[in-house]
């Protein structure tokens, strides 16, 4: 069945996450499993506000697409860091890990897409 | 194993769409099946300049989300007519078709992705 959420009925949720400073602005685009057909668990919108991080986490069993829209910041890619900006994706395997921090002075905002390996 | 590609090196493809007016704008963030572990079949950074469009599908045996993120426009969602701007999502089942059309005066912008039912 078809769906249609305005961006004010899109689930915002704002948390510390992996240990990373400050919090993590998460818009979910498509909600629960069954809305990714059991495919992936994770297809988010995500805002960083300046000075904050996503921390370093290993992805086990999925792996996990970043794709940068605004700002400036610093992806560790299995712990070797590189500048990122808007245009610019990043791509973590299972068995991989990553992290991303805000190293700008306006917020950072990524796609971000977990699919099942 | 990890990707990592600048703007620069993300493909990008432009074309007639669906009998849509004018071109298609598709940067691939992920690039063929395994990328996306075979579960699904795009994920694209989509711009469409003033006045164009992408014209009138029907899914079958998958279904896809759009993700606004700049511009304002005319979604067709199974046939009613709605604007969608930033922030809005959309999504059609497989056995359902849309169509989105830019019906304002800078390019709309959107994520798209499909995903095997």
């Amino acid at each position: 069945m078809s769906i249609v959420r305005r961006k004010s009925e899109v689930p915002v949720e704002s948390r510390v996450m992996f240990g990373g400073r400050g919090e993590v602005e998460a818009h979910k685009i498509l909600v629960g499993a069954d809305e990714m057909y059991g495919k992936g668990r994770l297809f988010n919108h995500v805002v960083l506000k300046p000075g904050c991080s996503l921390g370093w986490h290993v992805h086990q069993g999925d792996g996990e697409t970043y794709y940068f829209l605004k700002g400036h910041g610093e992806y560790s890619d299995n712990g070797s860091l590189i500048p990122v900006g808007p245009g610019d994706m990043t791509f973590v395997d299972s068995g991989e890990g990553h992290s991303v921090e805000n190293t700008g002075d306006e917020d950072l905002e990524f796609i971000a897409l977990i699919l099942y390996k």
